[in-house]
């Protein structure tokens, strides 16, 4: 018999064959005595062995008083001891060969320094022994494949009304365990079935990323709902969602944003611009992870990976008899970048054959009340769902009355027989959870509001082609950058430019100059073009908060008078010089480029509009880096102001695609920024008209003020 | 006996004392026998009266051959008979005295030519006589404190499962017959209680104002929700929208976009910037009549509304015993601009008094599931209900377990007895339609998400700073605006600029020249000062576009070069002439301000950051005209690029009471401009430093170019 710590991944913990309760209790009411009590009830058909020293019978069950003493190897030991004896426990499970401990109890990392102490002695068993660790601090697990109920949750407790239903793909990994019993809770009562459920408490041992790339591995699970307060390994997210992506295994997450908006409130540098949480945003986006806001969105997403397929693109057809459901339905998914174009003249017409003439063959497609009892409402799906111009056919109906949707079941099976469009059915009434059984043994996922069925589709549409894309984003190809070299020490803008000039992106024509008559012969050896005068010294980034720089000189008494006064803008002994530049032709649009490390996310590279004025503007995003030139153009289409860069008014379009080039190289840049270099940031990048490239117009560095402590 | 036409307002509609069931047929499958059956199975306790000359006796009761022959005064009559026959059985009805006539059947306007002109012979009946018509093409009216279910509808339909339950104060208006019915299903089983439902069909006679304004008289409704396609009469909306702020009643609204999107798609003048949905928006969220998205929208503000209090303010608590819900939502409620301070030193010390150490006395406050069971829930409760510093106090927990809920309720109420602070709970687990009612009984709104409660406080006190601000909105005052002088035709810059002279808002120095000699004097004149150079031309909205604009010309020699590049632009025979226009001096911030008249919604303001980017941008927002400061305010707070009218990096503060003084300005224009004007457009204004005012630098007017034929 293999041993079940050297048994493959967590297998131990989803599918144990053998549990042990250790302080399992005889008190009926106590948190320690229902896991014995559910997991009988719920017909888990391994061996249990309630571990203690005080009893040597419970439920009719021997009771062993320790670990060691139980006569065959355990898989799971479920540990509800006071928190100062989990370690002697888990020495003893590691030392009894059990495979996974899951630690109940309360009162480690959450409950100060002597808590953190002994969460890290548990840390330590699990480095140095075989034993996995799930929690502490954990409300358990749950598996309705194999009735493992191992949790106190009163959610799946029959004595609550809670009624077992057939496993299901649906699997729920959440770091609150409340809310992955409720997440439970609300999906069954939705008519969807679940499969795995674990909470994961503190995870000591094992973590987030662990218990997903498990379950992704699991062929019954389709799709990953999970809660998420903070991701205490980012560096596995990466890992993860390339699995996620080969497998095409959606995962859906809610992740608060409280924590880290509260840790990183007194930034100030670029890093504030966009926000630790706008930056998991992006960076979940990147990695196809779908980030959600409410319970709401994780149940409606679970809804439609579970069963439904996914759209091959974004055109949308709407069945209806109901002018106004069809239309709501129609509205909100246009909304949400959904194609509604009407459907060819040849099916318009054959629809038109069997439908009132007030009825209506666009899109929606409205049959009227009157076609739908003549089985007008199938032979329409029929034709739609057969139509190649359309990737999502959404029938809306009354699913009120059950016995008839079951009489005309066979008529809507046969309609969408042997398509690959995606079936979705808005029902605006409440339709059983029988009815939406059915629906999805077609394949068909069923919403009870317009508002929820246009998020679903749309988010199917967008997850589909995040797959089709995968292929060109360089973030999967798990390519290497190298590292640049060190700065030597806080940098003047000059100084960033020469450390920058193996980017390959231009700068304007400048000269450094150390006095007023310098700074004139530099003014005319630049052809007396107009020329900005910039003070330089190192480590000065915003130059212009103090009054060192004058922009847009034209003569040569004019940039004499100047020179002193933006000279002066820094004490003689920190300046390097004034940099006598010209300035740039007019035309253009000025972008924000930056390269910086995000603190548990790693490099990013940072794009935005609105030059000095980003803060204000704040329409800034971000990606990790590297990124390819189709993420570069991805990130620019986020942007509200992208619309200038395509000419406007009569403006020429601008060189996007240098633009682009120069996104790429910055976040190769970001990529292999050495540690103590925090912002490398141009602001601004000018963006010359098209096919005359980009400028440099100012370049600055910030280097980390503290070590990074960040746990 | 007072005649039924003689009874106030629509009680003949939706208190009927006697119904009549005009073409009530034997065939119980057909859409014709559903009322009466549903009638009596709802317990309606008038005298019924099917009516149809083909039977003597039906379910029972006698049937009479015409409306005529029925012994008594008849207030509701349910008309179910084929369309041709409508206007005939309606004049019987009006001869017969009947109150209000409510027509079933489908096939009017929504049909083409020849329903549509039996519509109008149906509006030409109510027009002439006493009788009231609802519908055509609606599904009925159901109101629980009567029984009176007279609709065809399966969603109330005992057979299909329905259960009836006490009237409640929720009421429900809808276009869409479908959703009328299916907003009762799933506020129901939201565990909520609904009173009146209408679906009002086409409208011939009585339409969408008329059924919310008599609800809102109704002493049992407290909220009334709405879908809506179109407001076919929208002058109506200040009227009712005047009685709901009054009476503290609110109406929310999903409106559907899709029928004035497609109206105007190729609508290019300024209109577009917004959209007339958007306008809509804009309007409705001036009246106080809340727009949603959603059916969960909808019953999520029903929710609150039906039973909640109003907060004071901003300021939430959240009480919760578990992290994780709790964490979400006072994320979720931060994100929706609810603010979450720390409680008072004090009551943060009693809170520390009775929960472990591991608890939190921040906000949230969490009390730990320990500290639950020695009732601490209750006393933090109470503590928190009547601490000054919060106006909601949302609770956290799992109320699953119903029978531990209704142990502890007593303490619940106490805890909460005797203050005006909001309580609003949200369970993670569901709780059962008992546990909500016992809830909403004690003023309490119970939500399912974090998500949703979240929304539901935010637009209560959304609700509550609208009632308010009441007094402020000059809307509301119902002051009446002068009507502008009619221009001349089409007009240049100039001739606009004359045009606009009574607002007050000063223009650039400027000259009108006709040579290139004229136009050095000009600049001469102005002092050499740097000048632009525009060709002037009546009708020219776009000067730019065509070469006619040139900005800072800074010499003699210039001026007299970009003349004839600028005056060119136009033919000779359509010029007015070219402006030598001073430039504005650098440092301002540009807005657009234009006064329209938007169809379906009377003027509007429209207020935009952008310049001539301001389409690429699409930084715009508008109100119904005219708007007082405050309004013009709250308009400018709504747009992203507001940041910079107060100063940013250093740079000063711009004059902002002169801009809002120049929205209200130009309100007022907006409010009495002239019928054959579409729009006039001031863009861009520029914003100058703190106490130096506004400058108009542009402007244009759009004039009507076909008449105006919305129905």
């Amino acid at each position: 018999m293999t041993s079940p710590a050297a048994r493959s991944g967590l297998s131990v913990l989803f599918e144990p064959r053998t549990v042990a309760l250790i302080g399992a209790s005889a008190d009926a009411q106590s948190i320690s005595a229902r896991p014995l009590r559910l997991l009988r009830q719920h017909g888990f058909a391994g061996a249990i062995y309630p571990i203690n020293p005080k009893y040597t019978e419970l439920q009719g069950l021997p009771v062993y008083p320790s670990i060691g003493e139980v006569p065959e190897p355990v898989d799971l030991a479920l540990v509800v001891v006071p928190a100062r004896v989990v370690p002697g426990v888990l020495e003893e499970c590691a030392a009894a060969g059990v495979g996974c401990a899951m630690v109940i109890t309360s009162g480690f990392a959450e409950a100060g320094d002597a808590g953190r102490a002994l969460q890290q002695a548990m840390a330590d068993i699990a480095a140095r022994t075989d034993l996995r660790i799930a929690g502490p601090n954990c409300e358990g697990v749950f598996n309705p494949r194999t009735g493992l109920c191992a949790t106190f949750s009163p959610a799946v407790d029959p004595e609550h009304g809670f009624e077992p239903v057939p496993a299901g793909p649906i699997a729920v990994v959440s770091q609150s365990g409340g809310l992955a019993f409720a997440l439970l809770n609300h999906t069954l009562e939705r008519g969807l079935r679940v499969g795995p459920v674990v909470s994961t408490g503190n995870e000591a041992d094992l973590g987030w990323a662990d218990y997903v790339s498990y379950l992704l591995d699991d062929e019954s699970v389709r799709v990953v709902l999970s809660f998420v307060e903070s991701f205490r390994r980012p560096e596995q997210l990466v890992e993860v969602a390339r699995k996620a992506a080969r497998l095409r295994k959606p995962i859906v997450v809610a992740k608060i944003g409280r924590t880290e908006a509260g840790r990183r409130a007194a930034a100030s540098h670029t890093a504030s611009l966009v926000g630790v949480d706008a930056a998991y945003s992006a960076a979940l986006r990147q990695l196809g992870i779908m980030r959600v806001d409410d319970v709401d969105d994780l149940l409606d997403l679970a809804a439609y990976f579970s069963v439904g397929k996914l759209p091959r693109g974004r055109n949308l057809a709407v069945l209806t008899a109901s002018g106004g459901a069809g239309a709501w339905l129609a509205d909100l998914s246009a909304a949400r970048g959904l194609r509604l174009p009407p459907p060819s003249e040849s099916v318009q017409r054959e629809i038109r054959g069997f439908i009132p003439a007030y009825g209506s063959v666009g899109n929606p497609v409205d049959i009227t009340a009157q076609a739908v009892l003549g089985g007008g409402f199938e032979r329409a799906l029929d034709l739609l769902a057969h139509s190649p111009e359309f990737d999502i056919v959404a029938p809306v109906g009354t699913l009120v009355r059950e016995e008839r949707f079951f009489q005309t079941l066979d008529e809507f099976r046969a309609a969408i027989a042997e398509t690959e469009t995606a079936i979705v059915f808005y029902s605006y009434t409440r339709a059983s959870n029988r009815v939406i059984g059915a629906l999805n043994e077609l394949d068909v996922p069923c919403f009870p509001t317009p508002g929820r069925a246009a998020r679903a589709m749309s988010s199917a549409v967008e997850y589909a082609e995040f797959l089709r894309g995968i292929d060109d984003v360089r973030l999967f190809e798990g390519r290497e950058s190298a590292t640049w070299p060190a700065p030597a020490g806080g940098l003047s803008e000059a100084g960033v430019r020469a450390y920058l000039a193996p980017l390959g992106i231009p700068s304007p024509e400048e000269q450094l100059v150390q006095s007023a008559d310098e700074a004139v012969q530099a003014f005319k050896a630049l052809g007396g073009h107009p020329v900005a005068l910039k003070v330089q010294s190192p480590g000065l980034a915003h130059k212009s908060d103090i009054g060192g720089v004058r922009l847009g000189l034209t003569s040569a008494a004019a940039v004499r008078a100047a020179f002193d006064d933006v000279a002066g803008a820094v004490p003689d002994g920190s300046r390097e010089g004034v940099l006598v530049q010209r300035m740039a032709p007019p035309g253009g649009a000025e972008v924000l480029v930056a390269a910086r490390r995000e603190p548990g996310l790693g490099p990013v590279v940072v794009v935005g509009f609105g030059g000095l004025d980003v803060e204000s503007n704040a329409d800034v995003t971000l990606s990790m880096a590297p990124v390819s030139a189709l993420t570069a153009r991805a990130m620019l289409e986020d942007l509200r102001g992208t619309g200038v860069l395509y000419g406007t008014r009569g403006r020429p379009g601008l060189d996007v695609d240098a633009l682009i080039r120069a996104i790429a190289r910055i976040s190769e840049l970001a990529a292999g920024l050495p540690s103590h270099v925090a912002t490398v940031e141009i602001n601004p990048l000018l963006v010359l008209p098209r096919g005359e490239g980009v400028l440099m117009l100012d370049a600055a560095m910030e280097l980390e003020e503290v070590a990074d402590d960040v746990d």
